[in-house]
């Protein structure tokens, strides 16, 4: 498999980001190639000798979180993430990957590569760590409004996620919602409830609320980009408040001190469950290709990992399948 | 002060409501009196001698769980909440205090006291816990489907209560968003930024994301009822999901379980700081008079607790000074 990654995306791009790469050709048989995109000067340092798998694609620009991914896309040809998405387009690579702006891997997504045709808007899909396991939310935040539709794409999208990659048989499929009734919820989700019901080829489940996200009771949780940003978002605030004000606790007693030190594995064993920027990417479903986002706080191990998801998307051909359900599907 | 107090709502009523108004009365100067409005023969068994501050309103029917609220409040003529309703209505009792079915109280709410006539939709406002102490989330619930104005007036309501009964000077009122940026957002948050930057008497500071609702950077956080039920709901289950898996690991390990014991005290004195429940309920505002709505789980403490709430809102005279600045600011 031949894997564009943009070196010049993320807070520790690009060190971190190439480090990734070398970690994953370490680790993984199935890479034939990763062409490493960006700025030669700047990834240079970081290579090693006799790294005949990955190869420099040399881009002059790069697209910063400052910049207006719409306009930038069109006035900096020759950023990396563009380079990045034309070579899938053009089948020389068979999956993007990024750390950098997730507007820009969007627009660079949706126009160089471009989408499935039966797919009006992608969606952002993130695994969540919750106490039945991992299971998928999407959408985190590509598309802020959201009509009927597009809900029940994203359902369709996620359900064959869930099932090719996630290997979930049967997935759950559940609206995120203000209650379980069927009668909850504002007008979008009331109305979507009533077209998945009646929608074949998933397995629809009803409502899920707040306190149940985390439980893992759905294996789909599906949403508008609004919402599931602030649910994503919202996790990865509390899980530094509660720490923060853990530690503040911790600090007034030396009986606590002991108990915390005592307890330091299991902390750690937790804040890495619970840490979803680690299992390494969120796929943009619903382009014709490839594209995984990555954090921006992405370090190498969360590179390697992503260069795992694209493969398991690749090698279950996900793209098609996803392409022929929702043909077939007429969603 | 005079409190009519819904005796047949909650998990543990009548016998914790009825111990919470005791409790209250023992610990608090200022109550005149308490109407323990439901049924008679289950409120009597948890009465004590000599409570003359304590009266039974007796009301042959209450509204529960199961029920249509709309339905049941013309249906059920003598319920609880709607005869406590009328009380404060008729200006026999200077608030409202239920535990039970949210939609039924404000319903009965909304038609038995009326709402602020600037007001058009009354919003469920909450106290949450962050690392700078509590503030105050709104709408968590009682309308999912928002304009403009709506958002506008919940701002407003939100900085009068934030000052005059959390005390905070001058309270920083932000937006719940999917960004900080003000381009951010879906089309009504977007247009509620616009108004709100526009908009004299409050000190509006701009968006908050997902991640900074617990640091407490905003004073009151403004969204609308389904995203702020989400929110909450959200936020009661990352409690509940890290709780249980940090047990699951804990009792893998003898030294993680001596850990644990020593930290028993810290764990206590975080969870009471995060059980927003144990604040003591939530005000219904825009209505036309106090409305304390307690949480479902409310045991006696959170009942007392709510009193205190509605005394501060009593004495501090927030409805008046809530339809003065409404219609000042003609939001």
């Amino acid at each position: 498999m031949r894997i564009a990654l943009d070196a010049m995306g993320g807070d520790h791009a690009p060190k971190e980001i190439v480090q990734g790469a070398i970690e994953a050709i370490n680790k993984y048989s199935f890479i034939e190639k990763i062409f490493i995109v960006g700025h030669k000067d700047k990834i240079n340092p970081y290579l090693e000798n006799g790294q005949n798998k990955l190869e420099i694609i040399h881009a002059s620009e790069n697209i910063t979180m400052d910049d207006i991914p719409t306009v930038s896309y069109r006035t900096k040809k020759d950023a990396s993430i563009s380079i990045a998405a034309k070579m899938v387009k053009d089948k020389e690579a068979d999956a993007l990957i990024s750390a950098g702006s997730t507007g820009a891997q969007m627009v660079a997504s949706l126009f160089g590569i471009g989408r499935i045709k039966a797919v009006d808007r992608p969606a952002i899909a993130t695994v969540l760590p919750t106490l039945e396991g991992y299971k998928l939310l999407l959408d985190i935040g590509a598309n802020t409004n959201c009509k009927v539709k597009n809900l029940k794409q994203f359902a369709m999208m996620g359900s064959i996620y869930a099932e090719k990659i996630l290997e979930i048989k049967n997935p759950k499929i559940a609206l995120i919602n203000n209650g379980t009734e069927k009668t909850k919820g504002n007008e979008l989700v009331q109305q979507t409830y009533i077209e998945l019901e009646n929608m074949p080829g998933i397995n629809f489940t009803g409502n899920i609320e707040g306190r149940d996200i985390l439980l893992g009771s759905a294996d789909v949780m599906v949403c508008d980009g609004f919402v599931g940003n602030i649910v994503l978002k919202l996790i990865e605030g509390m899980a530094k408040a509660v720490t923060s004000l853990a530690k503040e606790e911790i600090d007034k007693s030396i009986r606590a001190k002991i108990g915390a030190g005592l307890l330091l594995p299991v902390v750690k064993e937790l804040k890495s469950k619970l840490d979803y920027s680690e299992y390494g990417g969120a796929p943009l479903l619903g382009i014709d290709g490839i594209s995984i986002i990555c954090h921006g706080s992405s370090k190498a191990k969360a590179i390697c990992n992503s260069i795992n998801i694209a493969y398991n998307c690749h090698k279950s051909d996900l793209i098609k399948i996803m392409t022929n359900n929702l043909k077939m599907g007429d969603v």
